[in-house]
């Protein structure tokens, strides 16, 4: 196991219970070390569901799973099943083979229809997963369901880790209810000897219509998990679904225009965002949690683009591992971004300090300040393109020693 | 200076002299360290000019300066003069001024007129160059020029480098003709305290029609310098500039159709792809150079997509550092690309050794073969993607901690 990440929260949240919700957790030998691999929630009859899915051409059998039965289905659900240490990845036939098993098993143990059982998968790619493991693991990981979950996010959070220095959970109440929303995620890149997936399972017991339910989740993950990037590459896995099982309502959110939807869509937000920023945390050989505003593009779609190619470049990035205010690496990463911005109204500030305006440095601009920022654990680079009104603003980490040291080792 | 890359060729290459070129260098102290820094060629009456340059929507003065003078003039050329050491890119007003200056102090040495003159600059961003050292150093320079122009090419590739650890050239001759291409090329990524740049100068004593020379030209830098990638970072400064003297020929190539002119463009493309593989070679940190190829795409553009997802892939280049077989991320850098791909349809190769076909691993795989073509200097990851019949072959490199090492590194 790693050291834990020097940009790790103090320890794993306290997360309330969501009624209408079991979890349970299980060691099946599937994962390399001796853990807990297996990890399922069933939830009550009636529970809504809604998912968002890596937009990777090679998807995992699972992700395959969950978008048909997801498309096919009447939008509710009634188990999650996740195992970590095969991805069931590019696995041909025999993947789908081992999906399909998977909610059979546990359609068996709960008896619940397969077709209401989602499933995900993270670790290795190109293994099948050994079905002597889920004939055996799968009917004690149904047998362990306990519904005094409280006691068990933790075990569920770090069931669903592979590579992750730390577990990742999240919760918030949505105001005016007693309900609220529990997230558990996992996501720290990729490495050795792990395929790395980003997966965020989440729950609310407020009361959803499953279609209202999809527009939050959409509307949350733009704001969260798709405004993160670790090393820019994405997974064939990335999985984030939400469940609400209504056991907390009387009546359910059936449009976009009910009251409670704002605070409901705010309380989401709040839980995607801590979680997606925990994986950034837990970024492999992460030390400074970096966030980068970009404003005045032309759209903010352009906005997001330009700061992806911040985000993303290399040369920023090891720029930031050093503290170095290189901020000519940032105008190469604006100007390659393919995106409209005037190079001559062009403005650039590290932290609080004001580098470049007008395409040009400022008078007064003082690098020691600068690299004085940049020494801190979280650090903020904004810039200003000059050209409209969009903007958007990103998460990511430096690239050190340390995602070299995790990446280029051998898998074991 | 840096160790010399253990991926360079054994020594610069010989070569010859090019008919109505003269040469020269000067140390003006514009580059950190004391060594020339000042480059001009200076061509007969009547050569002809083709270029390409950075898509960066914050070019450089110099990049301005050279568009401008190729759009408005009438295809001819007289000298172009290069400077290493300041990137004059994000300069502002001032960056102009001095670009202008740089013409019109060569001009006046020369009696040329400014616009007949190129221009390009590599090394710090968002500095001034200094005025003074342009007053002494250009007329220096142009003192300097020496017609015994083939002593000179290993002086002028050497004055146009700032952190590449060898200097580059090649050469070619053009079939049935007494002519020779020879070019000079510099890059090796970008590095503390460098903002780097990929230029080349390329020159033909073939005569050529400028508007002949400009397909050539640009058919060429898409199979050469447009295929290759050392950490997906482009530069502000990038420049290819083609001069063709027209001293070793009677009658110019004045359309396509002419019976030499895939001689010239073979000859041609032999040296830019000679000069684009040098620079992969000296990538910061490089210890292999790596061929992807691409086949079965949808179309060629596809194809390259593809092959530059895999090729800037961060987990596919520290896999290749550490020499590990780890297939599953060739797989997931073909996902993101976003280009169809069929994954049930899928083959993979590294070097000889099929890894994967029909979206799965195919019986005899071995790993160890796979692992022990790794090892060499030079490696390859071929990819069927099974959809059509576009193909692309792209050139990179490893990424490893050396590349960290050199950009991590505080600028000096």
């Amino acid at each position: 196991m790693s050291e834990i990440s020097p940009l790790a929260p103090a320890s794993f949240p306290e997360l309330p219970p969501i009624a209408g919700l079991a979890l349970s957790t299980h060691a099946a030998g599937i994962y390399y070390e001796a853990r807990a691999d297996l990890f399922l929630a069933e939830m009550a009859e009636g529970t809504t569901v809604a998912g968002t899915f890596t937009q990777s051409l090679c998807p995992s059998a699972p992700v395959d799973w969950c978008k048909r039965i997801l498309a096919e289905g009447d939008g509710t659900a009634r188990a999650i099943a996740c195992n970590s240490g095969n991805a069931n990845a590019f696995t041909g036939r025999a993947g789908e083979t081992a999906a399909a098993l998977t909610a059979e098993l546990i359609g068996e143990a709960l008896d619940l229809e397969p077709d209401r059982i989602y499933l995900a998968s993270t670790g290795v790619i190109g293994e099948t997963l050994p079905e002597d493991a889920l004939r055996t693991g799968l009917p004690a990981l149904a047998d362990g369901l306990d519904n005094a979950n409280a006691r068990t996010w933790a075990d569920a959070a770090a069931a669903i880790r592979t590579t992750d220095t730390f577990s990742k959970g999240a919760s918030s109440r949505v105001p005016g209810t007693a309900a609220h929303i529990v997230g558990i995620a996992k996501g720290s890149g990729m490495i050795a000897p792990d395929m790395a997936t980003m997966l965020a399972f989440v729950f609310t017991d407020l009361g959803v219509a499953s279609d209202i339910l999809q527009v939050a989740l959409s509307r949350s993950v733009a704001r969260s998990f798709n405004r993160i990037t670790v090393d820019s590459d994405t997974s064939t896995s990335d999985t984030v679904l939400l469940f609400a099982t209504g056991e907390q309502i009387d009546d359910e959110i059936l449009t976009t225009d009910d009251d409670r939807f704002p605070d409901f869509q705010d309380a989401l937000d709040e839980v995607l965002l801590d979680l997606a920023h925990q994986i950034v945390r837990d970024g492999e050989g992460a030390t400074k949690f970096v966030e980068i505003a970009v404003t005045g593009a032309e759209s903010d779609d352009a906005a997001e683009a330009i700061a992806f190619s911040v985000g993303n470049s290399p040369l920023v990035k090891t720029a930031l591992a050093a503290a170095d205010a290189n901020w000519g690496r940032v105008v190469m990463a604006v100007g390659k971004a393919g995106q409209a911005a005037d190079r001559d109204a062009l403005a650039i500030w590290i932290g609080p300090e004001q580098v470049a305006a007008h395409g040009a440095v400022v008078d007064g601009y003082s690098e020691e300040r600068a690299t004085a920022h940049l020494q801190e654990d979280e650090v903020s680079i904004t810039v200003d393109v000059g050209v409209g009104e969009g903007s958007a603003t990103i998460w990511t980490c430096d690239l050190t020693h340390g995602y070299i040291e995790i990446n280029a080792g051998y898998r074991s």
